[in-house]
């Protein structure tokens, strides 16, 4: 059994979801957004989406964790300012120990929806598909489970391999 | 008398020096490279980084720490990489209790040699002029040094401005 946290970042926003991956079964734990107050300096906002991981960490007794890449912005103004909330969550990760996973947006939607170009709500009905009790999860939180099923899917994959291998 | 740290960020190195300021008087303490591993994994480097910080303003009871505002690349992937470094970066300050001030590139070189279209190397040789210990200084590190200067000079104006109104 395996607590799995889904991060997908956000300097405003940053959505996080809660699975327990147990042999080939996940279940929906919990889901929720951490805000960043837009008035307060800029080292202050990122503190404050680090205390609220660290938070729903120790909460839930998460271990693993699996973030989301960024969609690339053209503009590098946002590109820089959306960089700073992920370096920040992925430096809070890193500190509080769990270990962390990247996937792409285009590797979640294959894993979840079984296409790399589905639609936002294509992937947001397979979450509910898939954990039933999160029915209720906003975007934001829903986009943070579709990364945490993607890479329970991936590591029961490579424990799959790696069992075929010995 | 204040334990000034000042920070260049990058992901690959970042630029750190420690000055005193004293009244007028400004002291060179310390500069140095922090560098992060190009093969390791992200959350990682960011933490490696965090960890470099975290010794450095433990090892000179640094106060307060200023920060330069990033070089505005027009690419944005190389925009989203440095977000990451600089919001690990603040983040780190942050966690270990440092006020962080911001200052951009101008107001920097406005501050250390009076135009805010100085060239590298003439704040280069206003740093080593006004703190003649950090001659052997490199680039980064130079850098480092000028935001702390910069610092200083913003935070004794302030004191200056502060003391005329009461």
């Amino acid at each position: 059994m395996t607590i799995i946290l889904g991060v997908d970042p956000g300097l405003q926003r940053t959505g996080w979801g809660i699975i327990i991956s147990e042999q080939n079964k996940l279940s929906f734990v919990g889901c929720g957004i951490i805000t960043s107050k837009a008035a307060d300096p800029m080292p202050e906002r990122l503190k404050q989406l680090h205390d609220g991981l660290v938070e729903t960490i120790r909460a839930y007794g998460a271990e693993e964790a699996a973030v989301e890449e960024t969609f690339m912005n053209n503009n590098a103004a946002s590109a820089l300012k959306l960089g700073q909330a992920r370096g920040a969550i992925l430096l809070a990760l890193s500190l509080a120990g769990v270990t962390v996973s990247e996937y792409s947006a285009t590797e979640v939607k294959k894993s979840v929806v079984g296409r790399g170009h589905a639609d936002k709500q294509q992937v947001a009905m397979m979450v509910k598909t898939l954990l039933p009790k999160s029915s209720a999860a906003k975007a934001d939180a829903s986009d943070a489970l579709a990364v945490a099923i993607c890479h329970a899917h991936h590591r029961t994959l490579n424990r799959i391999t790696a069992g075929a291998m010995t």
